[in-house]
């Protein structure tokens, strides 16, 4: 497949339809229009059509989709038919809290270290997961072929830990500091900025108010 | 103001240019171009041209602009030139971690409570807080003016937390729950999935392969 333009919103709702079909197909749901995926996101029938049409014919026109079917699919095209190893980097309360994020453990997301470089916080343990100096960061890496790596550190400390996960092989990176990273164009970066979200959010309720 | 059709993206990047020009701001830097701003923050001078524009006239043509009264400007537009009250719903791991998250209190945001029907949770300090059952919710609400919660509990108890707030006069969500919300339209929801952030990665690593 080439790599088509497809909207990163359409990405995400193919996440957000891929749980709903999960939680459809738990509930021995067979046979499910897009009227009623749509009514189960919050989105319109014609969206959840026009999100699927970039990844081919699926379906019957006047019956709908198998569950089951459009759940396989839906996970493959996100890379879900298997499991992901990830590293966090950067052990303060963030990251303790992502390394026993449920939500990932769910999804196939499988964390297989977690580093610090603060001596107070390298052995500390964070369920079956022991901190560890990010000294070891590259030799974990490679030993579980790690393709992504979540970054929960301090701005300041954010380009030095994504370059070390670079050179180590990450080639996809979640980064939580509030900050933007240089990095080769063969690695993907997307930015969840915590308080990016709030602000979007205050700027609406002012907007109102005038 | 009218409520302009102002681009989520744009919102987004106003926050992170403001926090930029917080930096520029706190070396002594006077005056600063569109193009510091941009090389800053990476992306085109003509975009933060473009973002700025819907906001009104700023900065001297040649000159620049500013940066204190730009920032003061980019604060004002986002709602930051106060502060703002906050209750968190769910004092799992990620509530906890967002309880004790510096980059919110830095952005002026305050969190006046946290809350959660989990007994075991109930009266566990965080910080300066204690962990308080959701029938205090409306009252704390009330006495502190809270305007946004945020929602970490898990997705089968999102819309009943959400109801809670919603009644008690909340007027806007920041949804960690992977579900959708259904909600008043006068209250603004935005959804952070973590999960749905990683699956955008694992997309664009499956569709390089391919």
């Amino acid at each position: 497949m080439k790599a088509l333009k497809i909207p990163e919103a359409t990405i995400v709702r193919l996440s957000v339809y891929s749980r709903f079909l999960e939680q459809a197909d738990k509930k021995g749901i067979i046979t499910i229009s897009s009227g009623e995926i749509a009514a189960g996101v919050g989105v319109s029938p014609a969206q959840v059509r026009k999100d699927l049409a970039y990844f081919g014919e699926f379906g019957t026109r006047g019956v709908g989709y198998n569950a089951k079917d459009l759940l396989k699919h839906t996970l493959k095209i996100l890379g879900l038919n298997g499991k992901w190893t990830v590293v966090v980097v950067g052990a303060g309360n963030l990251g303790s809290a992502l390394v026993s994020y449920r939500g990932f453990r769910e999804r196939g997301f499988d964390i297989t270290g977690v580093f610090d470089n603060d001596l107070t916080k390298i052995g500390k343990r964070l369920l079956d997961l022991e901190v560890m100096g990010t000294e070891r960061l590259e030799q974990v890496i490679n030993d579980n072929d790690v393709k992504i790596g979540i970054l929960t550190v301090p701005a300041s400390a954010a380009q030095d830990a994504a370059n070390l996960l670079i050179n180590a092989g990450v080639k996809a990176i979640l980064n939580f500091a509030p900050t933007v990273l240089s990095v080769p164009e063969d690695v993907e970066v997307r930015d969840i900025d915590l308080s990016t979200r709030l602000e979007i959010l205050t700027f609406h309720l002012c907007m109102r108010e005038k």
